[in-house]
């Protein structure tokens, strides 16, 4: 009976009927962090949004954070760049989907909130969250693959991936680094800079 | 009669005498930061807490969000870094000065808001505010008293600067970064990677 309320209500609202409920909330979610910004941005207005109940989503998600996250981050699957050995080329296709992944309206405006959230988080105590995926393993792949005479093993690659996400990071929230609107390439570049082998003496 | 009551009402709560409004109120808004976060700063509790009227403080301020950035990047005169044309120890003083200013409790509670408001004030189609000031000055004086033959000129030095910005924000705002508690040395490292001459084919 239940179901069948659900239903109708989801055609009521002129949605496909073939979308699940998951489908649903993540894109109503979407939509509101366009819309309202992160703090508009609730259980409550999600239920409203996408016709489920909130008791649904609750059975789905601990909270709205989960929701978030998963609605803007889903699963980095476009950042999932099968390496060529191409070192800028599956360089240049990582560092565009990560951006696209952080740059799109939803992702740009749920960020701050999601980064105070870990904060107050780490703050009481609580064990800090962060996306439930990331892309680093994704990066630690293309540099696998790339040549061994190209990437320099003296480089950690995790503190240069921690580099080019707090790039992204900068070129998605900080005004004027978002003015420049310098060309991806550019970021190609400095990150090449960063894993190849440095002239014989890296000035000490 | 408004000053002399505005004098006791200072010794009254312990402060030297010779604090003047300013600081009065950029201090109360720093330990407001620290113990309620950005949402729990604003003109009212910071009124509350200097015990100064919000009268006085809107003559001085034209929103919590300028007090804020004054109280947490109080000018970067801790980044003001005199160049000594050693390009690393220039560079390592730079950044454990511009990682201070950030990783600094009231600066870490207020960024994640401050981001926020920056962006939603580029939707409304205001102009995008930013950091009153900025550590980029800084960041090309050094460059410049480096030796002509160790910074490729090839490279745009603003361009370095916004991802070493990217990266102190990293490190400050996010869980998986801090928690690596990665040394200032090895940003300074991927810096000079950044800066210094590539070897003759930087990789294509």
């Amino acid at each position: 009976m239940w179901s069948m309320t659900e239903e109708q209500s989801s055609r009521h609202r002129g949605r496909p009927r073939d979308l699940n409920i998951d489908t649903r909330v993540l894109e109503a979610t979407r939509d509101l962090l366009e819309e309202r910004g992160f703090e508009g941005t609730n259980v409550q207005s999600i239920a409203e949004r996408s016709g489920e109940h909130a008791s649904a989503i609750y059975r789905r998600w601990p909270s709205r954070i989960e929701i978030i996250e998963e609605a803007v981050f889903p699963g980095f699957s476009s950042v999932d760049v099968r390496p060529t050995g191409d070192l800028r080329r599956d360089l240049r296709r990582f560092t565009r989907a990560y951006l696209s992944a952080f740059g799109a309206p939803a992702a740009r405006a749920a960020m701050p909130g999601l980064l105070a959230t870990y904060q107050s988080a780490g703050r009481s105590g609580a064990p800090e969250a962060w996306l439930p995926v990331s892309a680093r393993p994704q990066f630690l792949d293309i540099l696998l693959a790339a040549p061994d005479d190209i990437v320099d093993s003296s480089v950690d690659p995790n503190d240069v991936y921690d580099v080019i996400l707090g790039a992204i990071l900068a070129k998605t929230l900080v005004p004027t680094v978002i003015e420049r609107r310098r060309p991806v390439e550019r970021l190609v570049d400095l990150t090449i800079r960063m894993l190849q082998f440095a002239p014989a003496d890296l000035i000490r």
